[in-house]
């Protein structure tokens, strides 16, 4: 269940007075900075003492224990230590309430029930948000803007938990999400874990490539394996507590191959053009069936792919020319939404892809042109 | 073997004073426009007059037969048609010598060879460029510049045909790298032909997931599935005619695959710390692995990636803010290399990073301080 953004921080805001976040990594530095942005009372802690100080001398809050019983205690903590660090927590009464922002839903829920923690003040949440960088000098207070937090509250979870950790989300500027922890852990190895694995298994096939080969490498395969460059061990954790989902759509993905590979040695085998084209059929289909995958996901922020229209402009590689661009943009009345610079190292000249809404496209480009930009397209 | 771009231009420019450029798509009329910049004789032809003539309004030469013949024939068609076109020019003696522009090379040179066709005058070519879109009107006369261009002369290529074909590469601003076909297929198959099927195969998997699974898809799966955008019926073709060499790298990923659900698999059986990550030995393997090959990649035009430092900057989403930013930039004296911009929907700020020299970021970030930026990082 969605829930829109709505006018509730006020609401939230009455909720959620005080927080403990437990972890000054990435994720909990940026909810605790976020949270301070709205006066909310922060306390931060860490096993590491110096990570909690550094995160406090960057506004996110105070690296002391709270007084009293916070509303909230943040659990930013890899998956398999979730549990555990809860059951510390609800020890010592820190807390009213307690979520965690764990990449995996099921295996701490578990743990959790396992271990015998209250279960009625813990509700599992998951901004699903991140940075190639990490550690608390890599957060923004605007990590999470714009995007889901999928919050998975099981049967025990008691509706004044579930209201905090909602009051988080919002507070964060992100939109909340509820889910059962199966159904968010099926969701996220197939949008996020297994194609992690997919583009680091297509990356290590060209370590042992030859140098000739591996530089005809093109735009396409540096996204396709743009996160082969994440941590291992972020991954090994993140992978490991969610084996079953990830290993599920990995199979039907090498089945895929498989179904492929046939379809390629048979087309192989043929010269005859007709049925070259039959045999590749199912890889034609399997192209159709990315395509329209591909449309569905959403664009930056979980909005719908963002149409913009592209006004493509060649100026001089020098200082000032950009700015000169974009003041004659802005004397245009025009809102850059996005731009992309081509480099051509060693030619005196760049290539620049300014994106805006579609309706003001065409002015754009006569705007420019009169200015005397060498506007193309 | 791959060569510098030199100072060789003069000589390139005698072999080369006048082409025939037979299919006027993208990769055709582009190089028309590079050599036209060059001031090379460029004629024109297309199996459909229209596709030629826009290409001619596009400034990239003429559209209609040569009078005698020229240096150059450069056949810009699929795969399957080179050898065809091919035997048709050498039978009117349209040029001294041959290329093509054709992303696989030995299904060709096979079958110019079965063809009858003569082979010395012919020098197989693949410039490793592109763009999504297709046709004349998307040719850019910088199309190839700083890109590798393939040339895979078969034993009968006499030195004169290999010379024009390098002069072609090099007036297109690409550079030489000569390989035999076999080499180059199995080449492009590694580093483009099955990372495309691949992230086809990844994005067809989200065509039966829930709504609500797919609007969790961040930037990571983004980046894996946006060329499985491209259009089926280009990559039937490439796929197709290196379906040997792509099913080759497809079953050894299908294999690694395969090895990776089975560690996950064990891992998911065992809920010991050290018995788990045992299990999990072979996938961090692969993560690493995964890293490794990732930075062979080379950055944006063949160079190695860029080592840029970022200076990230708040700025408030308003047409001017940009100009002013780069206005700013440009007053402290430091050339922008790259730009990006992240949109907070319906919050006043967006959050905009700047690639610069890692020389010049301090001072950048300090200049831009002093003028009243909130420059984070």
């Amino acid at each position: 269940v969605t829930e829109p953004a709505g006018s509730a921080v006020p609401a939230d805001l009455s909720t959620l007075r005080s927080v403990l976040v437990a972890g000054t990594g990435l994720m909990g530095t940026s909810a605790a900075l976020a949270l301070r942005t709205h006066g909310v009372e922060v306390y931060l802690a860490d096993r590491d003492p110096a990570a909690a100080r550094l995160a406090a001398d960057l506004g996110a809050g105070r690296a002391e224990a709270p007084t009293g019983r916070v509303d909230l205690g943040i659990i930013a903590v890899p998956p398999t230590a979730v549990a555990r660090v809860l059951g510390d927590l609800q020890h010592q009464d820190a807390a009213a309430s307690y979520t965690d922002l764990a990449s995996t839903k099921s295996g701490p829920q578990r743990e959790i029930e396992a271990f015998g923690c209250r279960a009625d003040n813990f509700v599992g949440g998951h901004p699903l948000a991140g940075r190639e960088r990490s550690g608390p000098g890599a957060a923004r207070a605007d990590l999470f803007e714009g995007r889901p937090w999928v919050l998975t509250p099981s049967a025990a979870t008691d509706s004044a938990t579930l209201a905090r950790g909602r009051a988080l989300a919002r507070l964060c500027g992100a939109t909340p999400v509820v889910m059962t922890p199966e159904d968010h852990d099926r969701a996220v190895a197939l949008v996020s874990h297994a194609p992690q694995l997919v583009a680091s298994l297509v990356a290590a096939r060209l370590l042992p490539a030859a140098d000739e080969a591996v530089q005809l490498a093109g735009q396409g395969v540096r996204d396709v394996t743009r996160i082969a460059a994440s941590d291992p061990g972020l991954w090994q954790e993140i992978l490991g507590s969610n084996a079953t989902a990830v290993a599920d759509v990995l199979d039907a993905l090498a089945a895929d191959l498989t179904a492929a590979v046939r379809a390629l040695r048979d087309a192989a085998r043929t010269a005859e053009a007709d049925q070259r084209a039959t045999a590749l059929a199912p890889v034609v289909d399997a192209l159709r069936r990315g395509n329209a995958g591909r449309a569905r996901i959403p664009g930056k922020h979980g909005q719908p792919p963002a149409a913009y229209s592209v006004v493509p402009v060649v100026v001089s590689d020098q200082p000032g020319q950009l700015a000169q661009l974009f003041a004659d943009a802005g004397a245009a009345g025009v809102n850059i939404e996005d731009v992309a610079i081509e480099h051509s190292p060693g030619q005196p000249v760049g290539y620049v892809e300014l994106f805006v809404r579609p309706a003001v496209a065409n002015d754009l480009a006569a705007a420019l042109t009169s200015r005397g930009w060498a506007v193309h397209g």
